[in-house]
């Protein structure tokens, strides 16, 4: 009976962040969470690790469902719960209401032979459920449903008496995509598949280091950017670093693997000013409005001016590169506001009944009608998923009588799951795979008067300064970079 | 230790919804009170008139401090408790957490000699403290320190038998700003004061009316709008309305008044989606912005491009309108995305120390450096009130290393107190004030390299076509319409 | 789908507190209202006065539904809200869950011509509804459905400058039972109806003094007794009064009435350690079974001792001195524990499905069965409402195969409601009125093998030392000692 | 800064129940769960079992603090979360804020290598330390710090396929106490430890087979005791035992021990409606109370009776029986109701300050001044174990001025930890133990006029129906059964 309002676009599960050696370690932890919210708003939870009178290290965990703001509501957290200099933290992009779920929750801390051990992790093992077997039949008990509990188990039962190496041996045996910060009783561990599908930054604030997903979570401490963690990489940060200011690095292994980023975080899924895979977002989003805007102009018809408008806020970026370079080509057209975006959406809204059915787009936009009027419209939008909202959007414009509507997507058809962390609907939910990628179809049941989309060649093109097969695209390709288990294939499917 | 976000600018005393004759009309009220959550996002109210089995009118209400989505958050609020065919409804800008401030919450409902009777206002009286002692004199007791419940008490005192009788009486004692919306066992009133302070507005969904502070609450419910509640004019609704279609209209006083529109709703207050005092709040705000680049333009230095900024997304229409026109004077300028603000803004913070005071403004932006590093970049802002958050703002901007830095405001100088309910802070915090105008203070305070605001006579201007003298300027002339009783000044400063 | 545990039996209502001139106003009042808590447990609230920096008076309040412990359950609320040296405090018996009813927990506090104004009251007024309708028609708001909010619109609306003079015309104006505290800017003011049908004791705790409902509330905070408030006098308590020790004392007419004070407080309704009506309970209570047992004694058959048992707690002192009178009587007989009470019955509980009606009284009392076994049982109560908790009992002891089960009751036949302030069941639902008090066939009903109760002579019999002619007794005898309105009867009936 | 008012008295470590067959399974586990509410009343929870669609086993939990009634506020919980026709619950002692302890709450679930298994466990492991131990460096993940947890542990990592065989093995490696019920995904396990230490009874409740720590919880449900289980005996109930009616029962180990039950559940702990090792728990009180009155009468002075009174309710059943000895002793004494028991105290309670230290007593206990003044009074209680409330007891009754007080308790002198379960105060906090026994010195101290205690020899004399050898009484004469671990001891002293 309610609207989940934030589910229209993929979520990618998850943004972490972990600080070392700061005083105010887990507020800071708690503003980081915040900048990185749009990486996951359904529960978060912050881990801090401080020493007890007796100079035992103490683990201190809060966590819970709903924003950063509101599952860290009182200043008491921080003051009395959360204590300590170092700290890791999570935003996860999905919890439904059972206990269970709860237990899902991350930072996961266990206490193992070696002592404390704490993990967020963004990405998807592809090889989890096959580890978990083996460590099932071995005698482990699993309290939680995620696959980010099989890499405390491997390091709990592994032998050897180091924790890097404990760590680095378990990041051997996991496949698929991590951005891990681990912590220990004395040391944050970082750690990222060979692949790189995830981004992973390291900062410095004052004295203190900094790992977490993006670098807008650096921005809001005025923390300084020091560099990305290199695909296979882990690194470690623990007090002789912070002397040293050199950072300990180590190979998960030898052989080099091809990096394959996810293209998703540039097209729609990263925040414009932080600095991923080597790039601005903000520069790369803007590039694919503008080869967008080269192969699939609109033209005048008439005198007047084309009018391009985004869907605020996620393709503003796309669409402002759009209109720059379709003036360039000589088309006579204006950037406008013609949707207004609600600034007071919670994560649910009480859905109305039967006779309504527009009200879900319009909770969240509204048209100026006097800009749209009479006019010759183009859309710029980032992705089409299931095309719902899409198509609420069209029909509010609609409304407001534009003379037509042309409607320019940044990215290919999406047609497949992805297994290495973005959150898609069920294949059979993808407007793309419903109109076997038919874009004129496609374009029919949204009722505009023309659609484009990027081709994979076009959109590859768009991020070429990355290198253009440095990424991974296999929601629009369906071309996986690594092999995926056929049974993990058909429960991300039927689940 | 708390950073109250929503509260760096002005904020008006409320918005309000009426619905008759509406199966869903909570429902409806429930979405229209979110389209108006611009207005008051502190606490709301909703109250419905059902019939019992008797026969009997019943009036039902559910209110909490919130946002709309928060007070309202469960579909059985709609389904069991809210129900019937008229419902009105309050947003409000500000309680604090006192038992006795909930009592303030409106819609306020009570029973008296000819039934039910609830409001819900926008707007602020200027004589309600000596309406009160008076009525306190003759042995009222009054619920709430609210100057809307005076209202209650004269239509409650009046001898009258007829109800719209009383309401006129009652609108005849009163002075101020009001637009209200008022509830009887059969009957939607609605008053606006006769200098017309507020909007209000009229619209129709099928056979229900609607009456609302703006029209973006008609195109959340694909209303159709109407005409406004005329200033001085009182409209009623009932059973014979919806047969006829013929709307009753009422006059507060035979003599006439100046029409005064508080400017403000304009610059920066409604939606700019919305239609109010005869225009679209969006032509309104986009003209301010093109006198302001008028006659406080940027030109270039060199061959480089101006960059023009909005802080958004209160200034975006604005700053549009401002690039637009910088770009007909023939500069070479564009509108870009310089500033990203968040999504996930609640209403509370958890506050940092003293080692980190630029976090306030960071939660809530930050800049896309690529596009601001060497550039000669213009900021258009709508309004500044204390000036804190625009210092923040251009240190933020500046620590991307533009160029130079241009404010521009598209409005005047705030210097007075609103005493028609716009809510600003006590004069000593107003910066205009602090610096007896003195603009090229105010922008070395705030570190700009330029700063020009519009004038009085300019933004006047500016919405001209809704007439010069129409307007109440009081906050930034002094010059207040209506005669304000001197000790309720002085209540406005001290408290 | 939840079993109310409470209201097996008839409840009062309400407890009222009231202190003036002591450091922990508030605290004590929290303790003298968990003393009282057996005279109302759905809801409880408590007002302090507090003088503020500039000297003037503050009235502060907190209420909420629930047991005292559950409202008051933060330290906070006694150190930082409920500040000052006068505090009122009320126990409510009954509220539904409706925002209405949440207005109704007292105390009420307004703010009027003279000042503020709080109040706590216990009984009912017989006349309030033509009352109110009077002040309606003269334009009174009123913000409670209460009978209590007459007291403060005839307050307010007097013209009389002395508050103790204003409260003394509205002691005059009322009807019915009332045992109230009123607390004004300065003053701890108490009033008791002439017919003095509810208990109030005044009592000193160091320098302060306390009005209460019953002397069990100043033993939890080692206060002194001094006297009961004469029916229908008024008690003023000022820093005078702390200063001389002379209580200030009024009447509220000169004319005398007949004392009839509630036998239901002796009989079941106060606390077994409280005086009241000049007498202690424990002695009364102690007496009706006494009476009882001389009356209607049980006899040995055989030469098998009597098992006299009580339904713990409320019979326990009834049940001791049956057993005691018994014996010497020449009974063998023997007081013994066969039922156990559960501890832990909070307000509710999870009802069950058709299988199991017993549960009802199982969650609440359990057998000894080695004590029952094989024996003559007498279980002594203290009256029967409904009979539904006694039928339930007596198939529980039955299950406990006794030789025979005796009920012998304290009271006499409940057949008429109360208008003073007791809250039975409507007739229909009252045993004794749907056997036409057929003694024999409310036995057989109930299962027994056989039962008696007191006459009313043998009842005021048992209490004469109190004078035989001070008590009401119309809920058993039908005979109202104050003529009551015949719509105001309907609507008790028919509510 | 508040009181907790349920901890006077040692408490022990929960009350467990199962039952496997019904249809109303977690329902009946909430009422039989509130039988036992005595045996823990800071946290509780139910696990039950159902069928998915497909045929997959779903265990379900839900768990909280507070009371049965207080976490199990809602029928929905048992419409539509604990569903199934198998159902374990628990009762907690103790619990503090921390999230970590709210993972302590049991019953735990744990899902491993042969499917789900459920646990809830009363008593007290006295080798789960370095069975833990063990354990993790093995590698295994501990969740909680409850000793219950290597259980779990123990049966995940048994390599047998047989799960009663591993849960045998599992009882193999365990010292100590304890009385469980195991659930997996078709049995219903129950096992009990050599010495016996906790009751663990079975019972049926039409078909459905029921294990639960003490027979009151068969009464809530009019189910039918059967027997107890055997010290070091596992029990099964599975379809099979359903349709045969035949229990299956096995050895936990071929050698016997001799049998420990533990005194303090006849003394105090266990309900006087049970039956437990062998006998009704309120005959065996009753005896308990006859041989104090036999060894440590109170003989009159002059003519008076003497009065014989219970700390209600839970000496109870001790008064009567020391009072029915008495009087056979020739003593012309009395049974009276001295002591009034508040029915509403909560978990906590805020606490005074300094002036009033008797607040703490008077919130629970009052007296009745007339039955207590100028009377030679026996005070009757179980036990001792800090004094304070004691103390006070004496304190509240000494103000009743009664002629002298006799202090009687139904146990010996409280000197040692217990490691079995029984949660008593740091040995420095026992009264006993701080004064060296000196039995004197006690009375002094509490301010009696003489106090007398059972000896160990007296009370097993008292007992002795069951066997004066089958009991565990190390708190009172420091036998332990069980060797202790040394550091296990100094844990327990010292946290």
């Amino acid at each position: 009976m309610q609207l989940n309002l934030q589910r229209e676009k993929p979520t990618c599960n998850c943004g972490v962040f972990g600080i070392y050696g700061s005083h105010n370690a887990s507020l800071e932890t708690y503003y980081g969470l915040h900048a990185l919210q749009h990486r996951g708003q359904e529960a978060c939870g912050i881990v801090t690790k401080s020493i007890s009178k007796k100079g035992n290290p103490i683990f201190s965990i809060h966590k819970g469902e709903g924003l950063v703001t509101e599952v860290f509501d009182d200043h008491e957290i921080f003051q009395n719960k959360l204590i300590g200099e170092v700290a890791i933290g999570h935003n996860r992009y999905s919890t439904t209401g059972s206990a269970q779920s709860i237990k899902n929750i991350q930072p996961f801390i266990v206490n193992y032979r070696l002592g404390n051990l704490a993990v967020a992790h963004n990405g998807n093992l592809t090889n989890a459920r096959e580890i978990r077997q083996e460590l099932v039949n071995e005698g482990s008990i699993f309290q939680t449903t995620s696959d980010t509990e099989v890499i405390l188990h491997l390091i709990a039962r592994n032998k050897l008496n180091d924790q890097v190496e404990q760590i680095k041996e378990a990041m051997q045996r996991i496949e698929g995509a991590f951005s891990l910060v681990l912590m220990t009783d004395n040391k944050l561990v970082a750690a990222r598949d060979p692949n790189g599908f995830r981004p992973l930054v390291i900062g410095k604030l004052h004295d203190a280091y900094i790992i977490t997903s993006e670098t807008c979570a650096f921005d809001i401490l005025s923390a300084e950017f020091i560099r990305e963690v290199e695909p296979g990489e882990i690194v470690v940060i623990d007090d002789e670093v912070i002397q040293s200011g050199l950072i300990k690095s180590y190979k998960i292994s030898e052989l080099s693997s091809p990096q394959k980023h996810c293209i998703f975080e540039y097209i729609y899924f990263s925040r414009p000013d932080s600095f991923i895979f080597g790039h601005n977002v903000d520069k790369m989003r803007r590039r694919l409005g503008k080869v967008l805007a080269r192969n699939h102009p609109v033209y005048n018809e008439d005198e007047e001016k084309v009018i391009v408008i985004s869907v605020p806020d996620s393709s503003n970026t796309t669409a402002l590169g759009y209109q720059t370079e379709l003036e360039k080509l000589g088309v006579n057209c204006k950037l406008e506001i013609g949707l207004i975006r609600s600034h007071y959406i919670g994560r649910t809204f009480i859905q109305p009944g039967q006779a309504n059915r527009e009200i879900g787009v319009k909770i969240k936009f509204n048209t100026v009608k006097g800009v749209l009027e009479g006019r010759t419209v183009v859309l710029v939008d980032d992705s089409i998923v299931r095309g719902t909202t899409s198509k609420q959007l069209v029909k509010l414009i609609r409304d407001a009588n534009p003379k037509s509507i042309h409607l320019r997507i940044s990215s290919s058809t999406i047609t497949h799951p992805c297994f290495y962390g973005m959150d898609f609907p069920s294949k059979e939910e993808l407007i793309a795979h419903n109109f076997n990628s038919d874009i004129k179809a496609i374009g029919k049941n949204l009722g505009v008067d023309s659609i484009e989309y990027l081709t994979i060649e076009e959109m590859l093109e768009a991020v070429s300064e990355a290198g253009k097969d440095n990424f991974c695209h296999a929601c629009f390709s369906g071309k996986y970079p690594i092999e995926v288990d056929h049974h993990y294939k058909k429960e991300m499917y039927e689940t």
